[in-house]
C-alpha cells in the first residue's frame, strides 16, 4: 500500500520555471502518495481530498528537490593523493609519470582491482555524496580501457543503485583516454576496442548514455564522431567533455547527434553555445576541475544565459582532476568562481541536472514527479550556496522515503 | 579513577618534528593515560607497564592530532545569504549597504541579538567543525562594536566551551572595524570604547588575546599600537589581521609586541617575515577568504619557510569575507591555492595552529600532552588535503573521551 503524507513547511523551492523565484511556495503543503508527488502549494488551498491524511511538519525548515550529480567518475581503482603531494613537493609531471603517476595509475589500478573492492571504494564517495541527499548519481565508465575493464566498471555503477537508496545513470566513456597498449594509434583503439565494447555493453544492459572526451589529449572531432554515430545506431544519447581546455567544436559536434549534454565547456565559443541552444543541449559545469587545475579560462556564462542554454553544475568526481564530493561545496564553487546565482546554482543541480542526464521525472517538485526532496535546516535557499563546508541536510526523502 | 587505554593503529602521524614525514610511527602503539598520552611508538616496543592495560585497535586507519582552528569569528548575528545573492544578480557594494549589507549589517544584527540567540548560531559552526574532529577553537568579538555587544560576544564564546566538548581560546577585536556612531572618529573609538572595553573584559576573565585589523579600511598601526600597548599592560598576548589587502607594517608591528600570530599576510614583505621570525610569530594563512574575495596575491610561503616561520591554517569562519566551517577543506585550498604541501597542511591545523593560540599541551602527539586525537578511515595523511569536501573522521578523542 502506497504511503501517503502531508509534508508542511515555511518555505519549499520547488525550482519549477515560474513567476517566483526558485518557484516558492510560501507556508506551503506538499501532498505524497507513495512516490510521488501528489500536490503542492500554500498549505491554506490543500484540497480537501488530502486533509485526513498523516501529516510531517517541517516548521521553518526549507524544502527543495534533491540534488542531483550529473557527471562523475566515483568508480575508479587507488587514489592520487601521494601524486598530488609529490606535485606539490615540487615533482614535475616527467617524475610523476615515472613513479607511475597520472591517469595511467588510475587505469592500472582500475583494471586490477575486483568488482566487489571497486564497489567498496565507489561507496565511500557516493555516502558522502547522498549526506548531503543526493538522489541521483550518473557514473562513467573510461578508467578500464579495454573491454573487460569497462563492463567491470559499468556493472559497478549498476551495482551502486542496487546496495544504496540513489538512482544511477550510467556513461560509457570508452573514449576517455587512449590506453597505453594503443598509444600512437587511437583510431585503431576505437575502432577495435572502444566500439566493439559499446556494442557488448550495451546489450547487456549497461549504458544510459554514450560519453567521449574531446580534446588534444583525448580523441579529436572525427574520433568522437565514430563513436557517436554507433551510439546513434543504437538509440543511445550522447554526450561529451568539450572545450575544457582548448575549442575542437566539440559542443557543436554533440550538439549535432542531439546530446544531452556538453560537459566543463570553459573554451565554448558563441557558434558552440548557438548550436547547443538550438538542440536543447545542457552546459554541464565542473567548477571542481577548474579549482583543481587551477585554470583561468571561465565557461561563457553571459552566452549561455543569453542562448537560454540550461546550466548544470555537478562534482566531476575523480582521483586526478576533481577529488570533489560535495554538490554543496560545487554550488558554491559555480557561485564564487564563475559567477552564478544562487539560484542558478540550485536549478544547476536539480532541474537542469535532471535534463542534463535526460530525467523528465525529478528535478523539480510537481505533481506527477517524484518525491525526491531535501528537507534543510535553513530559511533561505541562498544558504545553499553561500556556505562553504557545511551540510545543513535535515531529512532525505528518495521516492517518498 | 584515570581512564588506561592503549591505541593500536597502523600509522600514527605524531606531527612531532623528527627524521620522519608527518612525524609518523608504523605499526604504532598509544598509550592513553586519563586525559593525556602516556606513551607513543612501535607496538614491539610498548614498554611492560602497559601491557595490561585494555587496547582499542584501529587496524589500518590513521591517527593523527586533533585539528585545531585557529582564527574564527563564529560568534554574529545574522547571515550574509541574501547579501551574497544580490552581489551575484549584479548589485552594487552602494547598493548592498543601502539595503542594510555589508559589515555593518552582522554588527546591527549582532548587537540585537539574545546571549541565547548567539550562542545557538555559532553552535551550528562549532558543530560542523567538530563533525571533523576539531578540539580547540579560537573565537573572536569584534562585531558588537560597543561595550554590552563585545562582552556578550565574549561570554557567549566561553559558554561554547561549556556545552560542547572543545576548548575556546577567545580573542577581544574591539578594533575590528570603526562602528557607525564614530565614523572619521578611530581614535576616539579606540581611546573611549575599545580600550575601556578590554579592560572590563579583561577583568571577567573573557580575554585569552588581543587582537586588531590592520588595514585601511578599518584601523592604522599607531591606532592597532594603543590597543596593544593596554594588552601589554595586561600581560595578555597579542595577535593581528595583518597584510590582507596592502602592506602597512603590521605584521612587524605586532611581531615587536611579541605577537602569537600575524594572520592573512598575503602582502606581507621580507621585512615583515624576518620580524616574524624574529620573535616567534605564526603566520596564520586563510585560504577560505582569499578564495571568497578573489584574491590574486597569495602569501609569501617560500619566504616563510626560508625564514623558518611557522605557518598555521585557519577558516576566518565569518559571515562575509569566509562562511567556512570546514578545516579540512582549508587544507586543500591551502595546497590548492598556497602551494603548502600536505605535510604542511596538517602541521598547519596541528602543531603550527597550537602554537599560535599559545597552546603547548596539545597539537602533537607526544608523552604528557593532551590525548586531543582523530581518527581517521584512510592511509595516508595527504588524502586529508587532497580530497575535497569529504570527511573521512572515524572517531574523535578529546582529551583522552
Ligand atoms: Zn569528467
Ligand atoms: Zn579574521
Amino acid at each position: 500500500m502506497a504511503k501517503k503524507s502531508v509534508l508542511l513547511s515555511t518555505r519549499v523551492a520547488t525550482m519549477d520555471d515560474g513567476a517566483e523565484p526558485y518557484g516558492m511556495v510560501q507556508d506551503a503543503a506538499l501532498a505524497v502518495d507513495g512516490e510521488k508527488v501528489a500536490w503542492v502549494g500554500p498549505r491554506n488551498a490543500l484540497p480537501a481530498d488530502y486533509s485526513d491524511w498523516p501529516t510531517v511538519d517541517y516548521g521553518d525548515r526549507l524544502i527543495t528537490p534533491a540534488p542531483i550529480d550529473a557527471h562523475t567518475h566515483v568508480v575508479f581503482g587507488g587514489n592520487r593523493a601521494v601524486e598530488f603531494e609529490m606535485r606539490l613537493n615540487g615533482a614535475s609531471y616527467e617524475e610523476i609519470a615515472r613513479a607511475g603517476g597520472g591517469i595511467l595509475s588510475t587505469v592500472t589500478a582500475t583494471r586490477s582491482a575486483s568488482e566487489e573492492a571497486l564497489l567498496k571504494d565507489a561507496l565511500t564517495r557516493v555516502d558522502a555524496l547522498l549526506t548531503e541527499g543526493v538522489s541521483c548519481i550518473e557514473v562513467k565508465s573510461g578508467y578500464g580501457l579495454d573491454t573487460d575493464s569497462e563492463l567491470k566498471m559499468l556493472r559497478v555503477a549498476r551495482r551502486i543503485g542496487e546496495v544504496r537508496p540513489v538512482r544511477v545513470k550510467t556513461s560509457f566513456l570508452g573514449a576517455h583516454a587512449v590506453p597505453p597498449e594503443f598509444q600512437v594509434r587511437a583510431d585503431t583503439y576505437i575502432r577495435d576496442v572502444c566500439i566493439p565494447t559499446l556494442r557488448l555493453a550495451h546489450e547487456e544492459g549497461l549504458v544510459d548514455a554514450v560519453d567521449g572526451f574531446c580534446e588534444g589529449i583525448a580523441f579529436d572531432p572525427s574520433q568522437i564522431a565514430k563513436v557517436f554515430d554507433v551510439a546513434k545506431e543504437l538509440n543511445l544519447p550522447v554526450k561529451l567533455h568539450a572545450e575544457q581546455l582548448s575549442n575542437l567544436g566539440g559542443a557543436a559536434l554533440a550538439a549535432s547527434y542531439g546530446a544531452l549534454s556538453a560537459d566543463h565547456i570553459e573554451y565554448l565559443d558563441q557558434v558552440g553555445v548557438a548550436a547547443m541552444a538550438q538542440a536543447g543541449t545542457v552546459g554541464v559545469l565542473l567548477p571542481g576541475a577548474f579549482y583543481t587545475l587551477h585554470e583561468t579560462q571561465v565557461p561563457p556564462v553571459e552566452l549561455l544565459r543569453q542562448y537560454g542554454v540550461p546550466i548544470a553544475l555537478a562534482t566531476d568526481c575523480n582521483p586526478g582532476s576533481s577529488p570533489l564530493t560535495s554538490l554543496l561545496l560545487t554550488m558554491n564553487m559555480a557561485c564564487t568562481l564563475f559567477r552564478l546565482t544562487p539560484e542558478e546554482a540550485l536549478a544547476g543541480v536539480t532541474r537542469n541536472a535532471a535534463q542534463a542526464l535526460g530525467l523528465t521525472d525529478t528535478g523539480t517538485i510537481t505533481e506527477g514527479k517524484r518525491a525526491d526532496l531535501t528537507v534543510w535546516d535553513i530559511t533561505h535557499p541562498a544558504e545553499l550556496s553561500y556556505r562553504i563546508g557545511f551540510n545543513p541536510l535535515h531529512t532525505r526523502i528518495f521516492g517518498g522515503l
